[in-house]
This record gives structure tokens, sequence and C-alpha cells, in this order.
């Protein structure tokens, strides 16, 4: 297990690391895109000389990474796809390695890891096949086994994080992730006023956070009221918020014990529909008014079988006055970044019911802070 | 919602239309093979004119589907890349639909689904864009709208299927999708006399199914017991067997409401572990020593929870003798198939949970057979 120095075990006032480490992300994700953007659009040449000659070359990136490292994953799935138009693929390192995987043609393996020491996802890049181009990881421990042994480094400035359910980690890989995809698209598919646009959204998201954690927690600790005494919950989610669901299901699970399991919300009706009932409340993930209106025609058959939707959308979207739904209604954020917006409320809804609960918050049960054996 | 003749609706004195249909699963498997394999090998040239010069051409495959076809399509990626070398990417058709994909060049699109209607995978089909070599659909209803809409089609034998939980639909999807593993590896890495030996598996895997539903039908219904009461439970699987965990899952949900979720096996320490307890029972699809060893260094943490492991294992695997394991080990089956024959028991197992329980086995509360909406 990776150890964090001493000076990063104070608490500064706060209850509980966790708590500390969410109201953090502000500062962190600046840190973050410190550097790395300017007014104008992303500096692509930060991970020093030869790396735009690799990423022109490749045509297609390959993630690895476990738990919620691999949801990082998954969001930047939707946004590298979207934006560069290069096909990437994003697998569970404990199946990675151990599968006879068939690469495409022209990758980029990209390994994401916050103590850089992950058991498997080292593993799969030690043990990784001569097909491609070259290795990047996404890491947050300077000088850990994973940055040693890549070839490029892009490194989340979260500072040491102390709470073994991650947060700022999280959401930092996000804002790393959000680079590579913009440095993408300017390689691959250019286009100098939407880049200028998209970084503009990004440069404005740590106030954005900042906001919503001073404006909203109360808000969601009122929420968490109507899970303490609940044993499950569903989580769901559409585009780039689907692996958002499965983050903040993820975080229900690792500190409040609760079996709260993610969805994309297409696949509702496809078995988990079932489940529902007044001892499942269903968690909804809405920045936008599509998402909304899909899920409006299943509300009808969750509140059939007594189900509750506590739904977190955009204040632009017109939900319905209805005593199954429960809503948290959020200023306009760019739809392109609206995962890392949207991870924050689930954090710390997660949080207010652990308190709640009175599970031990910074040290679940049975979970270590790095996974750094099988 | 698919309709199906009305000679199909006989239960030909079983209780219910699932356990005639699981039941049916040596016969369809059979039926399913019937014409496309011969003693020494696949028949590559069934689906017509032309195929052959485009599964040559093809550099990449693209599945989508959702549901228990979903779950098909992830186990057919194991077996594409290993035996064929093509990469293979699988995704739920509802979020393929609405998001901007980068298809990887050269691709085949491949859509799964029982009924053919499916209403996401039916509209991922129709706005699919100009990059893709051709379109081939496995399918069980002939003349549905998946088959007419779709270059190529490969027909699954499973016969009408009643229940709302698929069980034979997906071993026989399963069935089809070997056959397409099997073709793909002749024309792009052949080698007749592995490929002789893989068809001489699958021509044996009927009468397998046949022994396995005869021979543990009454420990399975026993083991059934151990379920009946919980409100959770956790399936763990590897390789090709993680979506056959998934599938398990998905049916304990969608008959029994027993909240079921899988997770890759690697993935359990990396946030599930914290739900273990005396109230998650733990089951584990092992058919090889592999898996086994890598969760016996898990057994400890499982057990220190008051978890219980229910395990399905070859019977050649040296599994401890421990209270905490129930254990139901099975005839030695080629490993290349054996997700084939392990969703079998798991099927029986989540059928005797809702015998146990009483729920309505063949028309589940919410779900219909057949998601033609959205």
């Amino acid at each position: 297990q990776y150890e964090h120095g001493a000076d990063a075990t104070d608490k500064a006032g706060y209850r509980h690391f966790m708590l500390k480490e969410i109201h953090e992300q502000p500062k962190v994700l600046a840190a973050t895109l410190e550097g790395r953007v300017t007014q104008d659009g992303v500096l692509p040449e930060i991970l020093g000389p030869g790396t735009l000659d690799l990423l022109k070359r490749i045509e297609s990136i390959q993630i690895v990474a476990c738990g919620t490292s691999y949801h990082a994953g998954l969001v930047a799935r939707y946004w590298i796809e979207s934006l560069s138009g290069l096909p990437c693929q994003v697998e569970i390192a404990s199946e990675f390695r151990y599968r006879d995987v068939a690469p495409v043609k022209n990758s980029l393996f990209l390994s994401i890891s916050q103590s850089g020491e992950t058991a498997d996802t080292l593993a799969a890049l030690r043990n990784l096949g001569p097909d491609y181009l070259g290795k990047l990881a996404v890491c947050n421990v300077p000088g850990s086994s994973l940055t040693r042994e890549s070839d490029l480094v892009l490194m989340t400035q979260a500072g040491p994080e102390i709470g073994v359910a991650s947060t700022k980690a999280f959401t930092t890989q996000l804002i790393a992730l959000s680079w590579l995809a913009l440095t993408l698209k300017r390689i691959h598919r250019p286009d100098a006023a939407a880049e200028a646009e998209l970084v503009a959204g990004l440069r404005a998201l740590p106030k954005q956070v900042d906001d919503l954690i001073s404006g909203y927690s109360g808000q969601i600790e009122k929420m968490a009221e109507a899970f303490a005494d609940r044993q499950h919950a569903l989580f769901l989610g559409r585009g780039a918020n689907y692996p958002v669901a499965m983050e903040g299901a993820l975080k229900l699970k690792e500190i409040s014990y609760i079996h709260a399991e993610a969805y994309a919300a297409g696949e509702l009706k496809h078995g988990p529909l079932a489940l529902v009932d007044e001892e499942m409340p269903v968690v909804v993930v809405a920045p936008n008014d599509d998402m909304v209106e899909k899920l409006l025609s299943n509300l009808e058959e969750v509140k059939a079988r007594g189900g509750r939707l506590y739904v977190f959308a955009d204040e632009s979207v017109a939900l319905p006055s209805d005593p199954a739904i429960m809503s948290i209604q959020l200023p306009a954020v760019p739809a392109q970044w609206s995962a890392i917006y949207y991870t924050v409320p689930l954090q710390l809804l997660s949080y207010y019911v652990a308190l709640l609960k009175g599970t031990d918050v910074d040290q679940p049960r049975n979970l270590a802070k790095s996974v750094t054996v099988e």
C-alpha cells in the first residue's frame, strides 16, 4: 500500500479527509489545468519533444485501468472519439492483462492510476505486446512505478489523497484526459474556434465546482436522508455521464455500504426495472433535456412500483412537479464537460449518506487505498 | 411487443416456460450448429456468395446490442480477438446510437437481438455512418426488422422463447457467435488442426449441457435455498466468464428481484469488497484453476466479513474444504467454450431461487419480452 507523506495527514478543520478532498477540487482542478491550456487553446507540447509526432501517428487509443480510474477512462472515451475522431477502447486491467488482446493498429496505450502502483494496471503495462506506438500514463504520484515505466507521463495535481474513496484524484484525472482529448482534436480534427470555446469551458470549471460545493451542499445533505435507511440504489446516466453514474454508485458502495449499481439509462428496461420498488431509490444524472425526456417515459413505471427518482439536472430542464421526483437543479455548465461537474454532487451525496450511517468514511471496511496486490 | 405463435405456448409438462426453455437447450444448441460445422471444421460459406470476400476484407468488428444480447456480444469479443486476431468492440445500443462514434477502419457492424425488433439496436443500425464494410445480424426471429435491414443474417435456431428472462436465445446466440469466431479464424489465422479440435468441442456441448441439466439440477436447487432470503448477491467471473457472471446476475435480478451484480473478479478489491457481509452471497464462475487461485487470496477477506462463496468450478479444481465455500463441481469442458456451458447452471440457480420466492417466473414485474420502445 502506498503511504503518503505525514505532511498531508492534516484534515484542516474538516471532519473527514474525504470532505476536505472534495472541497480541494476547485484548487486541484485549476492546478491540473495550469500550464497546459492558455486562453486560446491547449498547449500540445507539454509532454516533451517527439510527443506531437507520436500523437500524430496514432490511429487509436487503448485505455487500461481499474476501479475509479477505469471510470475516468470510460468518460475519456466519449470525449476522445467525439472530439478527435480517433477510436478509443477502455478495459479493466485485470481483464486486459490475462486475455489474448487483438490491438487496433497504431494504438497508443494509456494507463490511468492514482497511485501508479496498481498491480493489475502495472502488469498490463509490463506484459504489453510490441504493437503499441507508445505508452502514456495518467498518474498522481511522481516517481511511481507507472510513471517510471511509461514513455510519457501526464501528472494530475491532486496532491496526496488520503480518503480511500477517490474524489479529487478522479476529477483531476478527468482534467488531464480533457487535455489529451483536446490535444488529439488539435492534431486530428483542428478547429481553433471550437477549441477556444471548449478550453474556456474547462477554465471556468474550478469556480463553478466551488460555487456548487458552497451553494448546494445543504440540499444534497438533505437529499441524503432518503438513502440512509436504504440497502439499494440505482444510478442512471447516459453518454459521458453514464460512467459518472458508475463512479457515483461506487462511492456509495465504498463508504456507505449501500448496494448501489449503475446502468446506462437505456438499459433500464432490459432487466433492472424489475428491481425497482420503494426500497430502491433511482438516482439520475441528467445534465440536459434529452436524457430527461427519455426518463420521463420510464417514470410512470418506476412510480407504479413505488419507486422514487432523485434527479441532478441542469436548471433549464423542465422537470414535472411530482412527489415521486426529488431534484436538485444546478447552474448551466458546458455540455462537453458536464461529467466533471456532475461527479461532485454524487461525491457529496455519498459522503452525507455515510455520515448519517456512521460508517468509517475515510477508511471503509475491507478496502485499501491502493490495490498493489491482485 | 413481439408475439410468438400460439403453437409455442405449450409448456410440455414443465411448470414454467423458462424451465422448458432451459431444458430445450441441448436440442436448440445442436440445431444452431446444424449445417454450419462438419466433423473437420466450420462451413464458412453459409451466409451466401460474397460473404467470404467481405469477411476477408474486414479488419475489426463492432458489436451493438442490449441486455442479454449485449452479454452475448461481450463473450464473443473474447473469442473473436483470441481466435482470429481481429480487434472487436462491444457497446450497449442505447449508448452507441446517441454518441459521436469514431469507428475503427474497415469494421463489420454486428447487431444481436433475439426478437430483431429491439428499438435501440434497430436505431443504431438505421443511423449507422458509411464507414462500415457490412452489416451482420444475429437474430432468432425470421423476417424481423433487423434481419430485413441487415446485409447478412446469422439465424439462431432457438425457436420461440416465451419466458421473459432469456435462456435458450442467449446460448444459441453464443453458438452462432462461435461459428463467426471460428470462421474469422479460418480466414485470418488459419490452423486446421486447432479448428477441428475447437469444432469437436462445440459439437460435444449439447450432450454435455444435457448431462449437466439432468445430473446437477438437484444440487443447484439445493444451493438456491441459500439465496431465497437474500436481497443481494455478487457474481464474479473472469475472461469470457465475466459476461457469463453478468448474465447470471441479470437472470437473478429479472425473475427473483434479488439485487445481483456482476464484477470482473479482479475488480473485487476496487470497491465491491466493502459490500461483502453475511447478507451478500458471492457466486463465482470458475471453470479453471487460474481463477480459483486468485479467488482464494480474496476468500479470507470475504470470510472475515461473514461472506460465503458459491462456486461453480471444474471437477479438477482443488477447492479447499471450508464451511464458507459451497461448490458444485462440473465435468470438464473445453476451456474455449466454457462460457456456454457455465451459463446453464446460473440459469437453473435463478430459476430455483425464483421458485422459492414464488415470483412470476415467466412474466416478471415491469419487464416486456422485447423492448420495442426506448
